[in-house]
């Protein structure tokens, strides 16, 4: 591809807004153009690297059996409300109406349409397990987006759907997707690690997220020293260390306490006990229901939201209780008590079962309750993990656990039963003549946040480093100086040739600009050789190539020259 | 890919509504099913072959000089309004509002969003000319949707946008596009006839349809018999012959006319002149403005409603007046007069110049008027070419216009100024340092009404007859007979010679069909070549070999076999 043809502008300045490196380069250096917050153009040169990640992508599903289709955009809202999809707050549906009337999602995943269309066959055990999937665009009615392609309201998706009799034959699968996920990131020149993750809106059994670690990533975790476990800050599980644990029970007490201590550090101050020994309350508001919830924990333990509404089912629903449901509820911050107040339901963390002689749980402005015990003095209508994991902490099998940050790439999900129980007909005819439903699972993998991940982790001060695998081209051809016929001729004869020999070059052959402007250019677009033609080069018979990745430019014949292209990564 | 495990589910049983033979085939063979009406899943089969006919395009489109690229689905509504788009009630628009309450077209066409993204740019008359194209899925609210992949309200399109200097630098790329349109089409094995066109919700200056020749297609259109004039039915040219061109006017006179004396045919037969001595007015209101239109002809044409509403730059707006609008002009119908009728519009067609001494033009129950002659007894304020072409008229070289009917494939724009006027900023700086606007062409391909176009010319009674280009797989490999291990290696070895040496194959290896059910699978999904492997054929160390467009089958060595598929188209 010639430049002076090509619809690729390079460019100087940038928003402040760009803080995020790849949002930056790959704006400056042409590859993506926003047409309004969250949605972008992927310019000729962008579309090229979009392309080349779905290619690798198909590949490597191909592969595994799975089998390219495409579903529609508009999915019929009947099929998301026998999924009670339409009203989940977690998930940021669009919705569009034609003008007959009939309702559409826009297709946000594609969970429905895929079981829908399964029903329509009567498959029986002999077809399954199978696994559909597509490249499609996907839309998200997220309130803020930010940083380039990370987070936006339209993308290239692909997502797939596999179908099986039951768990059995499905672990079989979405353990061969981990590895397959895993071989995709890393032709694409990522590592990713695979942490256990929340359902959210898409339900099922359980999920994997695949992080790509960066520190401008949304998604922190955890994982263990020994190297067994990581997961989600969402979900992640670690051992409590319960205060006094063991101890015997001491007598309840209401006692004086000094109108200073209000906070949590107040009282560490006044009881000289570190926060594990005091209970402390948090209020939600469910936003769809109006129920009013009291997580009571541990002062050393925070509240995790995510946990806390999947325990209650009500994912997405929960916001933090405003004054005036505290005074519904007769208190105010910092006065709740673990008990007592009407209509308000109780939720506990799992550490007060074990936690004894806690101090807290009723306050006054000068009074506080000690030798507090969960199931003598108080209970809750639940007891469950509700409590987020920090550094520092154990894990189940002991090892600590360290903090992670980094940018989801991928997700696998385990659908089980959940869709194919809400959707009536989603069942195939058994060995037994039985019909069943179908054991499903699904696996995303989001196209323009790979690619914004790459970039992340391929960059330098001048620009891009693009991996070989999903560059735009090979080659950058850039020929300088005076453009005399000769020179004009020798570059055109080395265009011919590499392209002729498999290698595919964007060939600068523009004229009136400068040796720097042109270097400034290739290194801000990243491609992983560049070659340059000159009246000095030609004049010794050679040309000068650099590897984006090295400092040192080396003058080679053109044997040279394709053999180090062709086999150097 | 083997059949056992492949997503491909043929039916015998297929709805009533189908009667159009691609809407049937290409449901009951598996390579698409219906969403909802309109909307379809492409099955894998059916996304292979449409991937072929993409890659076609695409090679055509880049070996042109086109740039691909994407663009976001969702058009930020401002874009239409700035181009009057979003109330023309000939473009069926989809909108969506977002939570933060922005509003969004769903790309029909995206003329606004690719003239958005170039007007982000300083170009200059050095980077043009230069088209961008792009692949994606456009929607359409038709009420009704039609044919399986014919008249759909979702598909996938080519859209490709050029930018040019002016008038005589596009000509050259719009002549250009006409070939590689012929190309592209001819590699799918499809002839295309290229018509002049209506410019309908587009715009611009004037546009072709590529026409594929079908009797269940939409498109009517006109081709002379000299070959030199093709054009739609909506804006076909064509000579008029007026009564009595040439006379004297004779004295306008109210005549007396025997009560029975209603309709054209009651005309001709009192006056004994043909039809074209008679005048004839068509009531038309506007939806938009109320305003209601009167057009005038001669009795032996009809209205044409798609160029009165361009005469009148009111495209998509015109309907049939009703009894109450004829009431409120004080008449009714069959008494509609040429004249005289305060705030109707009159526009009369071309024929009226030239016409002499014509019958009609104000009517009662027992009187008509005779020697009517335009310019002295009424005026239009407009005259214009407003009628439509038959078979048997001449073009304007005077060569005999036939009717045709197909399904249009594509078509070009030539949009000339229509949008770089309208949106602010559109420029180029040109050689002269002044900002121009751009000058724009525009140039489409749908896809899947393409596919559907090749299976209405491809099929027999027995299924589809793929092309080669775009067959979903070279060879259908079938294995026939009791399953033997000897018989299932031979089978097998085979598909892997196939595959190793680039035949793609689909390898019927299911057990428990009859031969007869896997031929009439194979006849009906039409895979080129048909290969078959059984316990006769193995003991001869053949194998069978069977074009799909071909009655015999041959025995054949694997060297044969080979050479065969790989040869012959």
């Amino acid at each position: 591809m010639k430049q002076s043809n090509y619809f690729l502008k390079t460019s100087k300045t940038f928003s402040e807004e760009d803080k995020i490196v790849s949002a930056k380069l790959l704006k400056q250096a042409g590859f993506i153009q926003e047409s309004v917050a969250g949605r972008y153009y992927f310019l000729p040169i962008g579309h090229k690297v979009q392309q080349n990640i779905m290619r690798i992508i198909k590949e490597e599903m191909d592969a595994a059996g799975a089998q390219e289709m495409v579903s529609p955009t508009l999915h019929p809202l009947e099929l998301w409300k026998e999924t009670n999809r339409t009203n989940t707050t977690g998930f940021e549906l669009m919705k569009v109406k034609d003008r007959r009337g009939s309702e559409f999602a826009l297709g946000g995943t594609a969970e429905e349409m895929f079981v829908d269309l399964v029903r329509k066959y009567q498959l029986s055990y002999k077809d399954l397990p199978f696994q559909l999937y597509q490249f499609s665009n996907k839309f998200r009615d997220e309130l803020r987006a930010r940083g380039g392609l990370l987070r936006v309201r339209e993308f290239m998706m692909k997502d797939g759907y596999s179908f099986h009799r039951n768990e059995e034959d499905f672990r079989v699968v979405y353990e061969e997707m981990k590895q397959v996920y895993t071989r995709i990131f890393k032709r694409l020149g990522l590592n990713t690690i695979s942490v256990e993750a929340d359902n959210g809106y898409i339900g099922g059994e359980y999920s994997h997220e695949f992080i790509v670690e960066s520190e401008i990533g949304e998604s922190r975790y955890f994982v263990s020293e020994d190297g067994t476990y990581a997961a989600h800050e969402d979900v992640a599980k670690f051992k409590r260390v319960p205060a006094n644990a063991g101890e015997q029970e001491l007598p309840f007490e209401i006692i004086e306490q000094p109108e200073w201590v209000k906070t949590m550090d107040d009282n560490v101050k006044h009881y000289k006990e570190d926060k594990s020994h005091f209970l402390k309350n948090v209020v939600y508001k469910n936003s769809v229901t109006g129920e009013i919830i009291i997580a009571v924990v541990t002062g050393d333990l925070e509240v995790n939201k995510t946990k806390l509404e999947n325990v209650l089912r009500a994912v997405g629903q929960l916001i933090p209780a405003e004054d005036a449901d505290l005074a519904a509820l007769g208190t105010k911050h910092g006065y709740v008590h673990c008990w007592g107040h009407k209509g308000a339901r109780y939720v506990g963390d799992v550490v007060l079962k074990d936690a004894r002689n806690l101090i807290g749980g009723q306050k006054e402005d000068t009074t506080d309750s000690i030798h507090v015990n969960y199931g003598r003095d108080f209970t809750c209508e639940i007891l469950a993990d509700i409590a987020m994991a920090k550094p520092g902490d154990l894990s189940e099998r002991g090892s600590v656990l360290k903090e992670g940050r980094g940018i989801e790439v991928g997700n696998t999900f385990q659908l089980g039963f959940h869709y194919t129980n809400l959707m009536k007909g989603a069942v195939y005819r058994d060995e037994d003549g039985m019909e069943k439903p179908y054991y499903m699972g699904c696996y995303g993998i989001g196209v323009g946040r790979t690619m914004a991940a790459i970039v992340e982790k391929y960059n330098d001060e001048k620009g891009i480093l693009w991996p070989r695998s999903i560059a735009p081209f090979d080659a950058h051809l850039i020929l300088l100086g005076t453009m005399t016929e000769d020179l004009k001729n020798e570059a055109e004869g080395l265009y011919t040739t590499l392209t002729k020999s498999g290698v595919s070059v964007l060939f600068d052959d523009r004229s009136e600009l400068s040796a720097g402007e042109k270097f400034s250019d290739a290194d801000l677009i990243g491609i992983p050789w560049r070659v340059v033609v000159s009246a000095k080069t030609m004049k010794e018979g050679k040309f000068e190539v650099k590897a984006r990745n090295e400092k040192e430019a080396h003058l080679v014949n053109e044997e040279e020259l394709l053999k180090k292209i062709k086999t150097q990564q």
